[in-house]
């Protein structure tokens, strides 16, 4: 695995960090699972199936050492006849990405801002080991 | 929830058959199983979770009575290290989706062909009830 | 050509009329667009350059004569800063698919509907050619 | 404008640099761009137009300066028959993302890697202004 990481590493530009290197292996998983999961149908019975499966096929990416999915379970219509379910949005996820590479663990977030309508990315901790 | 139907049906053309609808809604669902699913990051111990999830969220759309998910397993990457792991196309994907209309039954499926190195979509067979 | 669909066809129920076919390819790719497509940032300056993408890229699908799409302008944020733009849904699009095979051209549609608060895919016409 | 950002700053933890902000939106990106556009239909004659499209759509992301997408024309289908056309895919597919924040704008890119049978994204050069 050392040495597939070493083959990899000679495409990053030399001055990259631990730092940057898990903000940025974070990032491409938070920007992945919006584009990759939006669309998906959704009713009240399934949540922790979906969030299970985002959960853990979207931790397979490359350094990513935990993701915790929220489904905002009072905005998923009921399925009370054939045209009454949801479709996974921003609106209705909350997202959290930890990442870790080398001496640093990142803590990133996705979220539904009232303000801003808009759900935002953004990181919210940064530990060094 | 027959009320309901009575809003949707005023939009179909007034010829279309219980048979129509049935192959409509049917293919429907393979399309979008098809385009949703595509690009999702797959290893072979969660080969299960996936499975189902697309079984459970997709046979939410309407008048979608079963859906079947077989994902070939040898095929599926054993993520030995991090960039080694699978990304989910038609060629790693076969779907059965059963619909129901009225008086009709009908089974469509989707298949990677060596033949024609295409996951063909086709309709296996048509039930008169 | 010829010779490719009759591998194709071997595949398909015997039943299977060339109504059956066109509404089958025809609902696939409505099903297809909706999945594909959900999830895109816009902003009013590039509507038509997406609508023209939608229609070229997905009437390459088999038996798909002609793609029409029609998203919503007013719905569509301006981006008067970075966190305002649109993510394209089922409620900013209307889609037309003209599918033919054999002696059957079907015209099919999705459009949102406000009375079922769902973006509704309907049959809207079947010609016999 | 400045207003709004002060908004979203106010998510972000407090030792997060110009730099950390660039790597992480361009990543946001180039992750949503493999996802939301893996599974979309395309032959020769399209390939400009797709290029174009995901250039302009992704590029409306919070951040991103510029986007060039290179699609590998060797490897796409001519279309000759109905079934006979390529579906994009992380191996048919080059990105450069070039994202800037404050003081820094980061190059970021994602290119098919032979020697590790992946697509990978990278993090090509980082700029202080």
């Amino acid at each position: 695995m050392e040495k597939i990481e070493n083959i990899a590493k000679r495409y990053f530009a030399k001055e990259v960090t631990d730092r940057d290197r898990a903000i940025f292996e974070g990032a491409i998983t938070l920007g992945a699972i919006f584009h990759q999961f939006s669309g998906i149908p959704i009713k009240k019975s399934i949540i922790s199936l979906v969030k299970e499966t985002i959960e853990k096929t979207m931790s397979i990416q490359p350094f990513i050492e935990k993701i915790n999915v929220k489904i905002n379970e009072e905005t998923v219509r009921p399925h009370s006849h054939p045209y009454d379910y949801s479709i996974l949005t921003g609106e209705l996820l909350e997202i959290e990405v930890i990442s870790k590479y080398g001496n640093s663990r990142i803590y990133l977030e996705m979220k539904y801002i009232k303000e801003l309508d808009f759900p935002l990315m953004y990181i919210k901790k940064i530990e060094k080991l």
